[in-house]
């Protein structure tokens, strides 16, 4: 196996694909359908879109045919070239991608050179509305998946171009560092902070101690709002900037969502796309595992292959750390298996007979998994305690001259001989579906 | 956009993500779970293992750490790779996996570099209900997509081995001469095969006329099988091969679809690794379009990774001719998202109204889009019907003041005027979920 990539098996699989299952209805639920795009483009389409960074862990490679390409990086750039290249669609456009991405980093603990994205966006509006929309989207996959106590912490970068030039903040190197510094207050605590600001941004005192106000001040949306009115004073970037927050504030609330929003001054996000409202999200059970859910607004990209200017706005999901997060919060029971049955293969049992009965439960829509082999008893049933199936079909030479089957229940151990109809009944009923 | 390669906007993804959804259900009532392998392997592992052509359309480069990797190629060798690596796995072992294999093939009218390829494999048993499951859970999958007219064509390698015997084909290079051969007799006619088979084979005249026997054979699957018998003799690999085909016929049939399966003498399957049953599948009505669904047992593959011989068997179904056969047998209208109803927005009408109609109407199960913007009615309209959306909630400033919307029907023309909890009941009666 490559290092930095690996395989996902089934105890894996089958709880992210359920995971999966979810997300997708609800994108659809909102109306956005999914897209496709190629794993390999030209170089030249990924290549200066993500910092230089980007362009050191891009997979890049002559092809077959001596093209310079690049194995996909992000959902986000394909989708930009996507809407370049096809004029035809109808505006504003809606897509949702699930789909990997590969970046040559250096592997670590839970980090691979291969993981999944899974992005929505809405190309073609700069309304509030759509803004709105992407947070919508996530708090409701959220709610969809039951992940406890999550908070989107939304910000604008408007808002702190506008702090940038309150609080005297020169142009150029010194505005990345000011953004760098922003999220790092409640990790370094106000000592260390006020001396970084001092050390890093040359802020003036009373300049210091108005950011301090504004990081450390409401966790009530109107409250900070307010702190953040005055941090900007009359910005015009800045007093744009509040209020599209106070906008988007309001339609999330009339969402049903707004007491997970908060206002976060702090939230700084890396990416140098963004131009609008930015949001990340954090578990309350789990802040450590960083945000789940991020995104924001970003009405530069899209031109910068199509020509003509298309505000987009867009959310992704951190799929692997939200499946991480499910898994420590709401630990489920290993299953190697969708299978909720198994029927068992005996020597003096026409084979025709466990497979009639696994048929038959599927048409019942239990999934039903068939013991391909004759073998003992004691050998079956360790094989469907080893995927975590929860029932066993039991069809011996007795039950099948009767025209029954035994039932066993794994789980509490007890068992039941029943015809095969009331058999299958009784499954639907106790173990529909697949896990 | 690279050449080879394409993207799949709304319009083609929404009804392939329908039917993708349909085969995992099937595999899954199966008790078949999903793994995931990486896109990319060592050279090492896929080199050599699909003969001299793969290895020239194989996507080989060096990595950003000088190691010589391959794009996938197929899902079967990462199978048998992942196997050998996790002896822990429970044998015997279900899997599916549905992901893009890339080839650098010249691209032709529906050929690309990319495509999906959908796996369903049963590895550690060489049971004839392991062959009969494979051909069930493919007749399963076409059954529950409503294909019509399919019919499996089975044969054994083992059969067209005593072939060989009896007939006096040489081995070595008429071997493969034999094999390519034997699906000609239908496309060249009679005359050209007898000639064929005399300049290539040198077969005796008593010879040719036995095979032509067998070819022209029966569509009855006991007669088919007994001019097998004829044929093969004394032949022991032959005789077994033989006996297999009844046995796994036996099965498909006990399991409700003999009707759809039939004996082919003439399916030979193109892969080295086939060592026992073999299967195509073909729509009659679409027989042009060659086989959607195919496969067969390879008991020796797995071995050349993890030493320890272990017996497999696989089906592979042909997602995008399928697809294609579906668009071509039954055609759906065009949507371009995955919504039933597009809700409107007016400058007269506060922006939260129309996002909590929309809200309402997701929680309802329907799919709601929202219109992301102010807008005249028509414009709007226009929008919807670009989208093949079936209804509007058009909510104006007079149905807001009365809490009213009026739901358009866009396919017939008709609208109505009704309380916002009425449109709501109908639009879940009349559009629920989503596309």
């Amino acid at each position: 196996m490559l290092r930095g990539f690996r395989d996902y098996l089934p105890a894996e699989m089958i709880p992210k694909a359920r995971m999966l299952d979810t997300i997708t209805q609800v994108f659809e639920s909102f109306g956005y359908p999914p897209v496709q795009t190629p794993a390999l483009e030209y170089s030249e389409v990924l290549l200066g879109k993500y910092g230089e960074e980007g362009d050191m862990l891009m997979y890049r490679f002559r092809d077959n045919g001596d093209r310079d390409v690049c194995m996909r990086y992000d959902l986000t750039v394909p989708l930009a070239r996507l809407i370049a290249e096809h004029a035809e669609l109808p505006m504003p456009f809606r897509r949702y991608q699930i789909a990997p991405v590969w970046r040559a980093e250096k592997p670590a603990k839970g980090r691979y050179r291969e993981f999944m994205q899974c992005d929505v966006d809405l190309v073609g509006s700069d309304d509030p509305s759509a803004d709105a929309e992407m947070i919508l989207i996530g708090m409701a996959v959220l709610r969809a998946l039951a992940v406890p106590g999550f908070e989107v912490r939304m910000n604008h970068r408007g808002v702190l171009r506008g702090l940038t030039h309150t609080l005297g903040v020169p142009d150029g190197e010194r505005e990345g560092a000011f953004l760098r510094l922003l999220d790092k207050l409640p990790k370094i605590g106000r000592d260390a902070f006020v001396e970084s600001v001092r050390s890093e941004l040359a802020l003036a005192p009373r300049a210091t101690e108005r950011l301090l106000e504004l990081l450390e001040g409401a966790d009530d949306r109107d409250a900070a709002l307010a702190l953040m009115d005055a941090a900007v004073g009359e910005d015009a970037d800045g007093a744009a900037g509040v209020a599209r927050l106070r906008e988007v504030s309001a339609l999330v609330e009339a969402g049903g969502f707004g007491s997970a929003l908060r206002i976060d001054p702090s939230i700084a996000r890396g990416l140098g796309y963004y131009t609008g409202i930015i949001y990340e999200t954090i578990l309350e059970r789990l802040a450590a595992i960083g945000s789940v859910m991020s995104g924001g607004r970003y009405d530069e990209l899209v031109g910068m292959f199509s020509g003509r200017r298309l505000p987009a706005v867009g959310i992704s999901l951190g799929i692997d750390r939200l499946f991480a997060a499910l898994e420590e919060l709401a630990p489920a029971a290993v299953a190697h298996t969708p299978a909720r049955v198994m029927v068992t293969r005996f020597e003096d049992v026409a084979p025709a007979l466990p497979l009639r009965l696994a048929m038959r439960l599927r048409e019942a829509g239990v999934s039903a998994l068939l013991y391909p082999s004759e073998a003992k008893l004691k050998k079956q049933l360790q094989y469907a305690s080893a995927l975590g199936l929860p029932y066993v079909a039991i069809l011996g030479g007795e039950e099948a001259a009767a025209g029954e089957v035994t039932i066993k229940n794994l789980e509490s151990g007890t068992q039941e001989r029943l015809k095969v109809e009331a058999a299958v009944e009784l499954l639907s009923r106790h173990a529909p579906g697949r896990r």
